[in-house]
């Protein structure tokens, strides 16, 4: 049975601290493991990736079987059946519509001193793209990390991607196909890591490493963190819905069971302020656990980590979603515009009864690569902005110089950074001489 | 002596080469240390954090003497001189006016298929800011951490500072003050990052950790991400001047010492197409090494980092410069604005010969939390954009459901995701029945 709670109970506050802090992630100690990885990529290169991959995934490769050839890559994606590829399709148009919006503009200014100022962005150069093996061999998950990167104008996008045994997905490279991803290699966990950040003699190292993976390709990430750009550590997928009565109980029980069935750790969460309505969810929960595929996995988390939460109004409801910072939190009451306005912390939001999360998941639009843990308080789901950097301008004129340069001199001074205020001197002694 | 290098000899690839993967930094390896700490200040709080000021900066604090109180900041601000009053006030103010620019909008349309699509960006709450001591106690660093957060929106912003033996730098602040920081606590290190991560009895916990620090305090905000935000971890500083021969050889001198007497493991760089002006440059600076404050510390980084690169011409200079991917690159030629168009990385950029790096330590506008160590590949220097976070924002009708959910549920299919499908369908059984 999920945690039941209602804000007017004596014992709230403890109870929803207590769900608030409560450790849903096993992250078992790989790091030693996981550090060696990386120097035998270092120090060997391909032979330490090849013999690393027979060793984990059961496959015996050659250096120039890395790589998926053009042929092996449209053989596959030929098997994927047609309702498939317009599926794909759809959801690669409609994700690249949405990131193309969320270019940066450059910009460029003078201002009242005779400064000119600005920025610009500009792509990173290459990006590697990790796609889990076996179960969580997500095509949606691969048009989520490629198309930004394409969308910002990444030159060179190579992914990596075990085959356990020779198995993979051919939607995968349907999926990588669509989204402009150049190179494929048949390889995973940490070595494929360390063999993207420090490159190898068959595969040249990129700039940013992005996408989900087991324990191991987390650790290798945060290892490789500073030789190369990566983006969050994911940790298990949540759900937040924020439901008034006039909903049907069983579309909210879906969409709670739509991260349930994700993964043992999932956590779903409803907040009503309606008490029935809340009993009612939780009935059609258990009446739809009977007869789903994945409710071994669904019935664990919702078990485990799901809660029923009871309040008086939507504002509460508003400031508690905020003290979760959920990673996708659905508003299915009647004016979900205006309760999204009073939210502060949530990686997406998903507004009214016919927005079930799963949209998101696929043919939406925003990336579905979002901050989970409560890190939506500081962070942001994935990008086109995660394939850009900025570089900051400036111009001075004499006229600006000699206006704004002799208070550099001075904080200069003040940091006993004698060379930083001669750079300034030396020019604003020449204007003087003029 | 530093290195000189001709792009036209045999050898130059290969020492080029070197110098890219030159190790600047030796990082003793303190983890172990960092890690017991966190853990103690998370078991104990404020007792913890007390008992390692004494150990390491010989201070007996207690808990009501944790933050400087209103009055002692206002004390300290007193002591400033005003004409260091004046030069802090006026980059204060235009750090703010350039960061204020940076300040992302909001968007929200409605597509072909009837759906609103849009994000929402919001700041982060809290925002803790570290500062060193002693001689790396800069109040500008001070400025160009807080003012971003500021602008943000940010509403907390929580300084620590380590002030061994009692000392503190009134400079620091009246910075924090010019800055909006609202509290300041006299501790540092890896007990400092670990109270603002995970809070004490005294200090709230905040959600974002940002500012330089030493090896522990590195260590420390590796960490505690995840479980708030952090900046980068910041390398020893470079800069890369590209010069023809139209300049005072003096001038680029000291633009190279200005960052050579940072530190010893910093780097500085000049390109130029005239090799006569090189040498000259290299001249320039053994002249004001004689006499140089910081010449033990600006001797050292030029000596054993130093460089003077010799090319055939400026689009060559260019290329070498984003292999370099600079921190600080200064474009001192007729005409910088063509060349800086075709720089690709590099974390800010100094146009012309009147922009001598040191202003945008200071004054410029720009910030000076720069990417190092090559990841300008990859990063941006410290921005608004570091202290908001975006929201993505979703909204089916019935129409565009009936539009794009179909697709959805075969993708849910294709991922065996049941729950995911069915939360699609089940809204599009009602549709159909309608």
């Amino acid at each position: 049975m999920p945690v039941f709670l209602n804000s007017a109970d004596a014992d709230f506050e403890d109870r929803f601290t207590a769900l608030l802090s409560m450790k849903r992630e096993d992250s078992p100690d790989v790091d030693d493991t996981v550090r060696a990885i990386i120097e035998d990529v270092r120090d060997r290169g391909d032979a330490a990736v090849i013999e690393l991959t027979t060793r984990f995934d059961r496959m015996e490769l050659t250096p120039d079987r890395l790589a998926f050839t053009p042929d092996e890559i449209e053989a596959e994606c030929a098997k994927v059946p047609a309702e498939e590829r317009t599926a794909l399709e759809l959801a690669a148009e409609r994700i690249r519509a949405y990131h193309a919006r969320q270019m940066p503009e450059d910009a460029s200014w003078a201002d009242a001193a005779g400064a000119e100022l600005g920025w610009r962005w500009t792509p990173v150069s290459a990006a590697g793209l990790y796609v889990p093996g076996g179960l969580a061999s997500y095509p949606s998950s691969m048009l989520m990390n490629a198309i930004p990167a394409q969308v910002a104008g990444v030159e060179r996008l190579a992914m990596c991607a075990p085959t356990p045994g020779g198995a993979c997905n051919p939607l995968v490279l349907l999926a990588a196909k669509l989204s402009g991803v150049s190179e494929v290699y048949r390889i995973g966990g940490a070595q494929a890591i360390a063999a993207l950040a420090y490159g190898t003699e068959t595969i040249a190292p990129v700039d940013k490493i992005t996408g989900p993976g087991n324990a191991f390709v987390a650790a290798a990430k945060r290892r490789v963190f500073g030789k190369v750009g990566i983006d969050m550590i994911a940790g298990p997928s949540e759900i937040l819905v924020i439901a008034d009565r006039h909903n049907d109980p069983d579309w909210v029980a879906v969409d709670l069971l739509s991260q349930a069935e994700h993964d043992e750790s999932a956590q779903s969460i409803l907040i009503t302020d309606d008490a029935g309505f809340g009993q009612a969810v939780a009935a059609a929960v258990e009446a739809r656990l009977e007869v789903l595929e994945r409710r071994a996995i669904a019935s664990a988390s919702w078990r485990d980590y799901g809660a029923v939460i009871v309040v008086r109004d939507l504002a509460e409801a508003a400031a508690l979603s905020d003290r979760v910072a959920p990673e996708h939190l659905e508003l299915c009451v009647e004016d979900p515009d205006a309760l999204s306005s009073e939210i502060r912390h949530a990686g997406a939001i998903f507004l009214g009864k016919w927005t079930p999360e799963a949209i998101g998941d696929y043919v939406g639009g925003p990336n579905h690569v979002l901050p989970t843990a409560r890190s939506a308080r500081f962070s942001s789901g994935l990008s086109v902005m995660d394939f850009v950097k900025r570089t900051t301008l400036a111009k001075m004129s004499p006229a600006a110089l000699r206006a704004i340069g002799p208070a550099a001199e001075v904080l200069a001074g003040s940091e006993s950074l004698e060379a930083h205020g001669l750079s300034v001197r030396a020019r604003l002694d020449r204007l003087n001489e003029g």
